[in-house]
This record gives C-alpha cells, sequence and structure tokens, in this order.
C-alpha cells in the first residue's frame, strides 16, 4: 500500500507557533522532504529542526531562484519524482514548509505534481500575515472589512489601483521592490498607516513605520496598512 | 505588579490545529477569558477545553448578536472591566479566540479597550481561510497573484464588484447570506469555480461545489474561488 503525504505548515518562524498537529507528524516522520531556496540552507528545515527525529531520511529539493520558471519547475519535478518513490515504497512523506502550505507555499507546486496519484493531506499553519499583524498590534480586519493581499512583484500601476480601492492591505514579499511599493504607498497619502514588519516571530525582529524602513528589505518582509485598533471599539 | 493579556489564536476548530504555543499557555493558566455568542456555549472554549487546567478561573463575556453595536460594546465594556481586575491583582489573563485574534476576531475589542494600559501579547492562530483551502483541496493564491477576503454581509453591488476584479477571493461569514453570494457569483458566471465550506477541520465537515450548498449556511462557512491547482505547474 502507498504511503501519504502531507503538506505540514510550520508557521512563521518560531518553532512553538507550529501546530500541535504538525510537531506530531514530524516527530513520528521517516521521512521529510523540504525545499532549500538558491543553495541556502533550507528555512522550513530550521523551524521544524529540534522535532525531526534522528534517523529520519531527508528529501531536499533545490530551487534556484530565477526569474524564468523553468529551473524551479525542474527542481519541482525532481523533487516529486523521488517523494513518489517512497510513497510507493509504502512510507508516508512528512513535507515541511514554511508558514501555509496553499498560501504562497511552495507545497502547492509539488500537490499538483502528486495529488491525482496519492493520497495527500494538507495541515494548514499560520500565516506570516497574522503573525505579522499580531507582533505589530494591527487588527487585519474586523466585522464586514475587506482585506487585500498583494505581492510586492506586481507592477507599480497594478499595486497603485489595488491598493487605492482597498481597506486593510498586506503587501508580502517586499525584499527588492520595497523602494517601489513604498512611492506607490507615498503618492496615494498613506505612508503614515503603513507599518514595514521584517522576520515577524523570529530573533532579529524588525517592526517600524515604513518612512523608517531599511533601504535593503529582506524577501520574507512585509508591509501593513491598516485602520489600527481604534476604529473598532 | 500589573499581569500579562493574551489573545490567544485556536485555530479552526480542530483542537490539534492550535500551536504549540497556545496549548502551553492555556495549560497553564490561573485565568482564562472567553466570548460566547447569543447565549450559546462557546466555540472558543470547547476548542480548548481539554487543555483549561481544573480549577482555572473563567471570565465567560456573553455577547448577544444584535445588528446593532451598542449591546455587544456594553458586553465587551464589562468583559474589559473583568479582565482589568485580575491583570491588577497581578494575574495573567488567557484570553481565547477561535481563528486569529486579529482577524476578524473578537479579540480586537478586548485590545482596543486594553492594550494602552496592560502589557497585551497577541499569539496568532490558523485562520479559518487556510484551513478551509487545505481541506477542499484547493490552494489559494502562488506567486504573484492576488488574494481578496470579503465578509459575506457586503452589499449585493459591492461584492460583484470586488470580486468581478479579483483573483482568488475567500468569502467568509456566509450564513445567512448564502442566496445573495450565490447570485452574485452566478451571474459573474464563476460558479464552476466555487467551492463552499462549511466546519473545516471538525465532525460534520461539509465541502461541496457552490451549486450543491444546502439553502441554509451556518455562520462559519465560507465560499472559495480559486483557479485550483493546475495553473501552478
Amino acid at each position: 500500500m502507498a504511503g501519504k503525504l502531507y503538506g505540514v505548515g510550520l508557521g512563521p518562524g518560531d518553532p512553538e507557533l507550529m501546530t500541535l498537529k504538525a510537531h506530531r507528524l514530524i516527530s513520528t516522520a521517516r521521512v521529510v522532504a523540504y525545499p532549500a531556496l538558491a543553495g541556502s540552507d533550507s528555512f522550513a528545515r530550521a523551524i521544524a529542526a529540534a522535532a525531526i527525529p534522528e534517523g529520519a531520511r531527508e528529501i531536499v529539493m533545490d530551487v534556484p531562484m530565477t526569474v524564468e520558471r523553468g529551473p524551479a519547475q525542474a527542481a519541482y519535478d525532481a523533487g516529486a519524482k523521488r517523494i513518489a518513490e517512497a510513497l510507493e515504497a509504502g512510507e508516508d512523506v512528512i513535507c515541511l514548509c514554511e508558514g501555509d502550505p496553499f498560501f504562497y507555499g511552495s507545497f502547492m507546486y509539488l500537490y499538483a505534481r502528486l495529488a491525482d496519484r496519492f493520497e495527500v493531506e494538507v495541515v494548514p499553519g499560520v500565516t506570516s500575515i497574522t503573525a505579522c499583524a499580531g507582533r505589530a498590534g494591527l487588527p487585519l480586519a474586523a466585522r464586514n472589512e475587506r482585506l487585500t493581499v498583494l505581492p510586492g512583484p506586481l507592477p507599480e500601476a497594478e499595486l497603485r489601483d489595488r491598493i487605492e480601492g482597498a481597506e486593510s492591505v498586506v503587501v508580502m514579499k517586499v525584499g527588492r521592490h520595497l523602494a517601489k511599493i513604498r512611492g506607490v504607498i507615498d503618492g496615494l497619502g498613506l505612508s503614515d498607516r503603513a507599518v514595514y514588519v521584517e522576520r515577524a516571530s523570529l530573533p532579529g525582529e524588525r517592526i517600524c513605520p515604513l518612512s523608517e524602513a531599511p533601504e535593503k528589505a529582506p524577501y520574507f518582509s512585509m508591509i501593513l496598512l491598516t485602520k489600527g485598533a481604534d476604529p473598532w471599539l
């Protein structure tokens, strides 16, 4: 009988923000799989490290960070093939995912390749957007408010259109797009509502008004545009 | 010295989707607080029940479900007063919140009333939106895609405008607004992409195409409009 594939969300980075279910699955795993981006250490593996049993087999997917999608697709093809072999041999595979597997997560590439042939269970995790909001003390959305999530790499004009018509906004994957995003938010006169968050829940966490954000932002950084707590009284 | 207030997200309902941190805080709590809506049992308390220590003191906030906001505000005023008394007496208070405290959560009403006077920590939780997506096998957003979260009670015209210009959409708090929302989605020709989810991760979970959704939906139900897994290959 084939094994089962688990896509396990690990939360935003603090290992204590992993769910009980994620912790149980990882700490009893015989095979774990995870991506490592562009030759660096795997962030997913780092979050889960203390729970991974000694002797568990590890399937590492080295995913290049290129603008073209071909090289990354090839890496997920190769990873899916190795995972499929373990599943066919009857082993369950625990795939480690930062945040939530289905929220801008790499697990969906494996899901698209394997879900038609194997049993798959997705274990949701805490996303970076609520972790950042909590750390910044900024409620994301209440009552009948709308929330818009936008990736930072979107073109400037589209970011402007989307932010202009929105209520609460989260801009993800800020990284090298910080100057462009800041220009859009300044242009809309919304800078006093904008907060920059980097490494939420991790050592080196940084939370500040967007106007004081660093020139260079890491990939895992975020901008929150919310009304704050007062309107909800 | 005053105690500390914790707003603790419990996730979508399955107690195993609580974080390790939430579990630690609850299982060592001396005072827990939670809302109970409209005279019914507290859903938050039910999720956390197995972890609450015997002998912990419980502050229950009976929140009426009225269209006017006055009665609910009065309930949160009274709850905040009791929580403040415990904090002033030097006790930490663990406030239990379904899902995530800052994502359509009731904790923000307490936050708005108490954060200026007491130390508050928000512990994020798994939101219902990623839990529903995982259970339905529908990735919410990948790469540079946008995600829009809309509450079902919004007026029909606004729902139509917001859904029309969106990519992935989550409609929360469907409940008695199901017929209206279904009409909007049908009118936009998007019904074949729409999935209805109720009680994700709980006994009695129901996932089906929107066209097969029941006439009556509970408050905690959701509609997902996504592209599914294929476009991400």
